[in-house]
């Protein structure tokens, strides 16, 4: 883009706009990528970020997995490991396996680490955003109020940024996934629990206290207990775990001969053998999945009337049972909200997929180190 | 305020903001308020919004009433007029008739039609705020797309902004009952339906096809048939409509003596009859305004779990049913909602009350005076 065209995207004077671009190019953050076409004066300079200015550490921490990352500037991963964890070891167990992963990347990629630049990290609980340090995370037990920043500012030089998971996957879908294409984005994570990260006006909603896009709570007015202490929560009768439970009832009293046998061979039922009986077309597993989506389509619906996003992105490892629950999720959201809202809408699957809060992390942080050397132009500039 | 504290505010440069102060300073509506106190340099100069430059005419229409008032550049009601009308008639006749109250009151109360500088309109339906059309408004048959701006253009020589009503009374309780204290609120109407006006990061949030904030169809999972063709919506169980459908059932089944008294003196129960009812501590009147609550305070929890506000400010003719129906709701929510959502969460009626609306209409107009005369330097400064 020229300076022209920045200014005036983000309704900022071009006198600002100049002083931003000079400092960032002079930090190499951007780089001139081109002359545009001239359309009467002189001809205008476009800017793009420079891909190889360093790399960024981008870590998505999950409830059972971890995945570590380094990428590029375009937020494209350069090397990756996934690990199993368990999160409730706590973070004094946790972040020192990472930091040993992250080392052992390096090492095995001959990556710099003097071109490290900054650390996204996404966690699966609410965060200060701030501050970076999780707050009350109900799953994450041992790791409230814990100074990760910290942990990182001892190992490498650079700034660490922590937010959401979900936060994280809904920036990456939209930053790189539809490449800024729709500014109001609702990216739904299924899961084990249910939760949504929230883009409006092409910004990242975080809320008063980081902990906007809960859904997983939504009251669908049934008898069924969730662990938050409440009936009819949509996590407790739609999210992974309510599925896995549902499907452990129907092979236990012989509604499913396959879900049996999948329950006889390993003792516990996984995602992966629902996945597996939908492929197989087990009646059993489609009529589980239908009913999921059914319930988690209502709540969409709602969230469709509240918030009126032009797309709403389903994402997490219940979304990758495909077509099936998809088409339950669109019905539903379709019967349930109001034309108006639909009228534009348009419901898919993450393009990024498993890649989206990976690339998220990155591109929150590359986009948080520009914000922070604006900042300090307009500092100088003020005084 | 100063120069240099609008662009700290603003977050955009000292230089772009002198270009708008001095344009602004021009036109004057701004005026140089104070010389402030020194920190080191030169005086600042201090500006504030200069409410002698003229006046708005602000218009709430209601599905059976219309206020039509004057404000200054304060937002305060100069004059105002109420009627009741039937918004069914349609715009032709409605908007006839809006005319020709406004130009009674210019002429009762001496005001010079030439400082008419805008008008200001919220509809109870969704628009487009950028023709300030309506859109499929499914109260307001005869006015879908109606060009509600043309109509005015012929009498005023002044813009005109059209919007949604509780986006009004939202836009209003913020920047005029709450002083910009609270970045993200819902305004939440409670009237004869239900629906709600959304302020996130300090601006009004209107949705990708300007139908944000609608909660009147939030499935809360019951039986009772909605207009809207679903089952089991907030405004089916909760609504004015639906106070009333259940007050006459307990009249006429004997279970109020109160209730069937009222319903024998006038035939039809209206809403001031439950709030006498509260008044006299009729047992009926307080369990339906209560069961009401209940469930209007079961969606604002889910809205608070999703959109993590910080205020919630409920406003509408049954807002005014007082604490029973405050109790019942903040209870509702409080159960509800996440801890760490709810930690810091204020939930309060209105400050301006009826006035909301109109206040809220002349501050979007102001607001919107403001941006133009900005843009309108930054083309200017672009070219």
């Amino acid at each position: 883009m020229s300076k022209a065209e920045l200014a005036n995207q983000a309704g900022v004077s071009l006198s600002a706009v100049s002083i931003h671009v000079d400092r960032l190019l002079q930090e190499q953050l951007i780089l001139l990528s081109n002359i545009g076409v001239s359309s009467g004066g002189r001809k205008p300079k476009q800017y793009s970020i420079n891909k190889e200015y360093g790399f960024i550490l981008s870590i998505e921490l999950g409830s059972s997995f971890v995945q570590v990352a380094f990428t590029d500037f375009d937020c494209e991963i350069i090397c990756l490991q996934s690990s199993n964890i368990h999160i409730e070891d706590g973070p004094e167990i946790i972040l020192p396996y990472i930091h040993q992963v992250a080392e052992q990347l390096l090492k095995e990629h001959h990556l710099d680490p003097a071109l490290l630049k900054g650390i996204g990290i996404g966690i699966p609980g609410p965060v200060d955003f701030s501050q970076g340090i999780p707050i009350s995370p109900p799953i994450m037990p041992g790791w409230d109020q814990y100074p990760i920043r910290e942990f990182w500012s001892k190992y490498y030089k650079c700034p660490c940024y922590v937010d959401n998971d979900v936060n994280i996957m809904a920036l990456g879908e939209y930053a790189k996934g539809l490449s800024f294409d729709t500014p109001n984005m609702i990216f739904v994570k299924i899961g084990t629990g249910i939760g949504s990260g929230i883009i409006y006006d092409g910004r990242l909603y975080r809320g008063s206290t980081g902990s906007a896009g809960d859904i997983g709570h939504f009251d669908l007015g049934s008898d069924v207990m969730c662990w938050c202490g409440n009936k009819g929560c949509l996590e407790a009768v739609a999210g992974g775990k309510a599925i896995l439970v549902k499907a452990k009832e129907y092979a236990e009293s012989g509604q499913s001969e396959y879900l049996l046998t999948c329950l006889q061979d390993h003792e516990e039922l996984i995602l992966d053998d629902i996945r597996v009986g939908l492929q197989k077309l087990d009646p059993s597993s489609i009529e589980i999945v239908r009913a999921s989506g059914t319930l988690i389509g209502r709540v969409i619906a709602s969230i469709v009337n509240y918030s009126n996003p032009s797309r709403i992105v389903l994402g997490g490892k219940v979304s990758e049972f495909g077509d099936i629950l998809l088409a339950a999720i669109r019905q539903s959201v379709y019967q349930r909200s109001l034309p108006l809202a639909t009228r534009h809408l348009l419901i898919n699957p993450s393009a990024l997929g498993q890649k989206a809060g990976l690339m998220g992390g990155a591109f929150m942080t590359i986009d948080e180190l520009i914000v922070q050397a604006t900042n300090e132009d307009m500092e100088h500039y003020l005084k």
